[in-house]
C-alpha cells in the first residue's frame, strides 16, 4: 500500500437496536482480533475509542498481560499485533494522533448504507494511490451514530456477500478483516 | 455459487504451540462469530467439532439462549445464524452428515501451508462449477493435526495480506470470515 492505513473502533457514540445513542463495553476480543487482523495486513494503529477511563485501563491491562505478562512469553506473535493499540477517549483524540483532522482522510463502515458509499474497491485504488493517511472507523453496537456517518469524508460501501436474501449479520471482528483484506490484502 | 459449501470448525484434533496433538475448549464468540459468517455467506451448515459431551452441550445451551432465550428476542437476526450450528463429536460425524465423505470435498485450511495448496481463487472457481458439496474445515489452537490435513481432499492456501515481513496471525474468527469472503463473496 502506499497510503498509511490506521482502524478506530468506535464505543460511543453509536446506535442501540431501537436507535438511540449509547456507550457499549469494551469486548476482549475486539481488542486482540482487530489487532491481529491490523498488524497482519500492515496497519500503522488500531485506536479502541472509548470515553470511560476504567474500560481504556481494561485495554492497556489486556494488552500488558499480553506483552509483559505470563501470556505475551507464551505467544509472542500477539505482543506485536497488540502493540498497534492505542485507547483513547474519542475521535478528536484520534484526529489528533494522526496528526489532525485536515491531515487525514476518515472512511466510515456502516452494515446498511446512510450516504453514497465508495466501494471497497476504489477505496483500494485510493490507497493504492499517494495522499493523506487513511482512518477507517468501525462502530460496535449497532453500528456508528450518525454524527461520526456525517462528520467522514466517505462511507465505504457495506460487504457484499452474495446472500440471496441480503442477509448480512457479520461480527465487527469478522466485518474488520473482510475489510482490511478487501482494502489491502494480496 | 453452484456447489453447497459448508464449515467446520475442529477442536480435536489439533495442535499446540509445541506441536503436541490436544483438545481445544469451546470459545463463545466462535460459535457466534463463524455462524454468522457463515450464514451472511450462503452456508449450509456450521459444524463445531469437539469430542467432549459437557462442551456439545456448552454449544447448544449458547444456541438455545440466543433462539429461544431472551437475547433470542432482542437480535433475531442471530437466530437465523445460530440455526446453521451443528455441534459433533468427530469429523466423521461431520461427513456422515454430509451424506458421507464420497460424497463431498474436504477442503483444509493452515496459516502455515503444510502440502501444495490450491488458492483461494481455484478454490472459488471450483464452488462455481458441478460437483460435491465443498466442506472447509478450520483447525482451533496451534492448527489443524497432520492426520487431519492428510485426510483432506485439497488445502487452502493461506491467506496472503501482503505484510512486508510475513506476520499472520489472524483469529480463527478473522480468518474464516475473510476465507468465506474470498471464496464465495461478491
Amino acid at each position: 500500500m502506499t497510503r498509511k492505513v490506521a482502524i478506530g473502533l468506535v464505543h460511543h457514540p453509536v446506535l442501540d437496536a431501537q436507535g438511540a445513542i449509547v456507550t457499549t463495553a469494551i469486548t476482549n476480543l475486539d481488542v486482540h482480533d482487530l489487532a491481529r487482523s491490523a498488524r497482519t495486513y500492515g496497519c500503522s494503529d488500531y485506536f479502541l475509542v472509548h470515553p470511560i477511563t476504567a474500560q481504556r485501563e481494561l485495554v492497556l491491562r489486556i494488552c500488558d498481560h499480553w506483552t509483559n505478562g505470563s501470556s505475551g512469553k507464551r505467544i509472542p506473535d500477539r505482543k506485536e499485533a497488540l502493540a498497534l493499540v492505542r485507547a483513547v477517549p474519542s475521535l478528536a483524540d484520534v484526529y489528533a494522533a494522526l496528526g489532525g483532522r485536515d491531515a487525514i482522510d476518515v472512511w466510515v463502515t456502516a452494515a446498511r448504507e446512510v450516504a453514497p458509499p465508495i466501494s471497497l474497491a476504489e477505496g483500494r485504488a485510493r490507497i493504492a494511490t499517494d495522499g493523506k493517511p487513511v482512518l477507517v472507523v468501525f462502530g460496535t453496537g449497532w453500528g456508528l451514530a450518525p454524527a461520526v456517518i456525517d462528520a467522514a469524508d466517505e462511507t465505504l460501501q457495506s460487504i457484499k456477500a452474495g446472500h440471496p436474501t441480503g442477509y448480512n449479520h457479520l461480527s465487527v471482528r469478522a466485518a474488520c478483516a473482510i475489510t482490511l483484506d478487501r482494502l489491502l490484502g494480496l
